[in-house]
């Protein structure tokens, strides 16, 4: 059943004397789409209120409480239908995020369709003291999109327009609430694709992924949103709307203002629109997964990969074998590999000539195989074959979110240390006595990432919620991250998880500037509160 | 000899009963390295100063006058040697741009070793309210980096060590001071490069690109600064040092705050450190010269090759036959072609498999060939010849810099509008009487640009300054662009040359922004005055 491409490197491989790559049964799909809407379903009876989960938070008594009228008022800018007022069955979806973490109390959300409106809402607000959270595709990791007390919800999924779109350039420009999967397909259709993707693709707007600065799964090839986000409309706490949508790919005529937004967290404004420079969409895509010995050995493939695959390489992951066994544990997939192996890396290469890519790859292949770096791998054969190698690679956070509890984490560093880092954690859980014997309340720590990113993702499942955990991970690893130069938010943001960690990352002059930026654009402090920078 | 890639070239093309590609003649090679030093050894008597030549500037009485304490309080941060001070001869270089288009009358150059010394340095002419110019490599084309009254002149040649780099992740961290070249030849020995390049890079100073936010010839493929900058250490005006020195792919703690320093010309702070993400040297580099009949036809030439070469295409330049005229005027360059075509695209591409990059471009200029959109073409053969055909490109700035007077101006608008602009401007100047006759003083109107980017460098020859034309160009330019939501400088900036004209690219609301961040972080007004932003 085997393509002639993967003919080709069994060919090749057996002259070698090495078996030939094979799938030994086709894993099984797990939908990823739509993962914070089947989340959100949930009964909320049992998710805590953030305020009485983390301890410390009160409320802010410069903040107005609403009242009828100030509803009254926002009926008159986007009418009966474009709010949600004291239902608590409808305003769970928007006071809860999509793991249950997070919980806020507010009684209104406002659903504006323009950015005109946007506007008029966040002038009253401003005036009247009233606090707002701006909130996406609600799929943020860190409680960042919903609230902590009472703050209006401002919901952007009725802002959800393609504006224009530029086949000469790529340069696409959308209203913010757009679903980022949504312009992913219609750029497919025009050759082009979305500069980024991420397992959330099917619930995020684009808006929310700025505002986040959302890495993934395609930074490794296409950079950061800073980059590839050409302008952006911002409406400001005060209302005033930023117009800063430049479509161009050079335009140095002043300080670079839309970057302050980017990875804000709608702590400074509220993004209404969005320019961004879209790649073509690659005409040829492999994907291969290698099972390996040792982190070691994952490094060493990802360094002759970058040289080997360099331009058509677009990403490549890891995980270890208890991110298997917890993908396993909730998705019972079929086998990928006869035996399993320590370690696991997934190869993506996209490139517009699909024989020479084959050809590429197959090389690379073969040298990690001869030189012993890789023990056992799979090519995909077709699009459905590749699909199933990256729902295993995007299944791991809905599997962990069935565990009774995990501790999410999502750290850089400089790569040598990334597997260090999981093995300390593992080894200093041990020590405390919550993990490796049998009434333990950790019940795994299990590691996967994005290599070429310095980008780890640390789960610490337990089978409750235990304080002697939590105070045993925090801020120990945080201690560590900064010990190694790395971020203590790599690419899920600060919210309320850890906006009171910030020092580990940045030094006191930049979080004073930052301080010193707040005020001076959100004077009265409304926008998204008690989260983002340390209050004190 | 034509080596085997020219002659699969040549063999397929006669296939289509048309002639193969070739070179003619080697082109005369123009040394690009070092354009600013040999331009600033020129005498400085004929230069105007540039408070005497641009009318409306007057000094800020604001600012104190240097006196002797000054100096010998300087003397005791950076030692006797480390400045310049009251002579005229030594100061001429750092009073004036290589263009000698700009001129200013500081008595005083400092020339610190040390971040600690920029922050001393910075603190004391705080306190006591006087002006600073940082300079780099003193490369620019819009006066940033030279003084108009009597500021000091901040230099940053003396901070230039490479501090790290790490070739697992390819991220180099380095002073401000380093010149580009320096560090791009130093990357090769280790496979990397620098994400951009540029006809100044033998003189420029990664600080001062990144102060510039500089595009240049690798934008297209490696992206720009606000994307391959990871970390920035920078001096504030008030001398606090703020260390965002980050090494990581991702950090998403805070807002960006080196992203406001890209870009910003020295106007809030001092670039003394930087961390940058380089990208993998290329194996294998191919260079291709078209001769084409219409802009319609570079657009087609373009498009097909976003397509075609893809993920290996790293350079996509233009000229039209005005710019090779001019460059034969001064250069006398042997013949490329064996006939003149309207206009010339450059195309490189970059990719880590010479054969298949070979085959890439083969069938892409085959094809070029084949649909009428290319007249002819020549592939370079070695290193050689790829320098000749890029020297040729990079030349047309040295070139135009012999003629009597010329007006250049950097835009970017939509591709399909870039030749648009230039003819609208040759017929606006021959309507206004300055061009095409004998006496006219515009003896040319010369179009190059990177296609790729929709960036025009247009330039206005002239046999003498003559304020008719200046004011036949200004505003009716920016106009033109501001129409066709361009940007009236895409990568040189604002200097004292385009900041009265900034309203042509940006919003009320936006400029207003940028003074409250420039009042915000410099209250004093002492970095780069007079320059950046509109003086009302």
């Amino acid at each position: 059943m085997f393509a002639s491409r993967l003919r080709l490197v069994s060919t090749r491989l057996a002259i070698h004397g090495i078996k030939p790559f094979a799938i030994k049964n086709a894993i099984k799909v797990v939908s990823t789409a739509h993962i914070s809407r089947s989340y959100a379903t949930k009964s909320g009876k049992q998710v805590s209120y953030t305020a009485d989960k983390f301890p410390g938070y009160v409320r802010n008594e410069n903040f107005k409480k609403l009242t009828e009228q100030d509803v009254e008022y926002f009926k008159t800018i986007v009418g009966e239908n474009g709010l949600i007022y004291n239902n608590e069955d409808d305003l769970f979806a928007f006071n809860t995020d999509w793991m249950h973490k997070f919980r806020g109390k507010s009684q209104l959300v406002l659903k504006p369709k323009t950015t005109q409106q946007v506007s008029e809402i966040m002038k009253y607000c401003n005036q009247e003291r009233l606090a707002v959270v701006p909130q996406g595709g609600n799929t943020g990791l860190v409680g960042g999109s919903v609230p902590v007390f009472d703050e209006i919800v401002l919901s952007l999924q009725g802002l959800n327009k393609i504006r224009s779109f530029d086949s000469v350039s790529g340069i696409l420009t959308a209203d913010a609430g757009c679903v980022l999967e949504v312009l992913d397909n219609w750029l497919a259709e025009k050759g082009y694709m979305m500069p980024l993707d991420l397992g959330a693709k099917g619930s995020c707007h684009i808006g929310g992924n700025i505002a986040t600065n959302a890495g993934g799964l395609r930074l490794l090839r296409y950079g950061s949103l800073h980059g590839t986000v050409l302008g952006l409309e911002v409406v400001l706490p005060d209302g005033t709307i930023l117009d800063n949508m430049s479509t161009l790919r050079k335009d140095n005529t002043g300080y670079d203002l839309k970057q302050l937004f980017i990875g804000s967290e709608g702590t400074i404004g509220v993004i209404t629109g969005v320019s961004i420079l879209t790649p073509h969409r690659s005409k040829a895509v492999n994907v291969a997964l290698l099972g390996l010995n040792s982190f070691e050995d994952v490094q060493k493939a990802f360094k002759q990969s970058r040289i080997e695959l360099s331009e058509i390489l677009s990403a490549f992951e890891f995980w270890d074998i208890n991110a298997l066994q917890m993908f396993k544990k909730h998705a019972t997939p079929k086998e990928v590999m006869q035996n399993e192996y320590p370690f696991y890396v997934l190869i993506e290469t996209s490139g517009s000539n699909k024989d020479h890519d084959d050809e590429k790859l197959t090389t690379y292949l073969e040298n990690m195989m001869v030189d012993g770096v890789a023990e056992d791998g799979v090519v995909a054969q077709d699009e459905t074959q590749i699909r199933e190698l990256w729902s295993l690679r995007e299944g791991f956070t809905e599997a962990l979110g069935k565990e009774p509890a995990v501790y999410k984490y999502d750290i850089s560093m400089p790569v040598p240390k990334i597997y260090e880092c999981v093995q300390d954690m593992r080894q200093h859980l041990r020590n405390g006595g919550v993990f490796g014997k049998d009434d333990s309340p950790v019940t795994d720590v299990v590691a996967y990432g994005h290599v070429g990113d310095g980008n780890l993702h640390l789960n610490i499942a337990a089978n409750r919620l235990d304080s002697r955990v939590s105070e045993l991970i925090e801020p120990y690893l945080f201690e560590w991250v900064a010990k190694h130069q790395g971020s203590i938010s790599a690419e899920h943001g600060l919210g309320v998880a850890k906006n009171e960690f910030l020092g580990y990352s940045k030094s006191p002059v930049m979080i004073k500037l930052m301080k010193t930026m707040k005020n001076m654009l959100d004077p009265n402090g409304i926008m998204n509160p008690y989260k983002y920078l340390p209050s004190s």
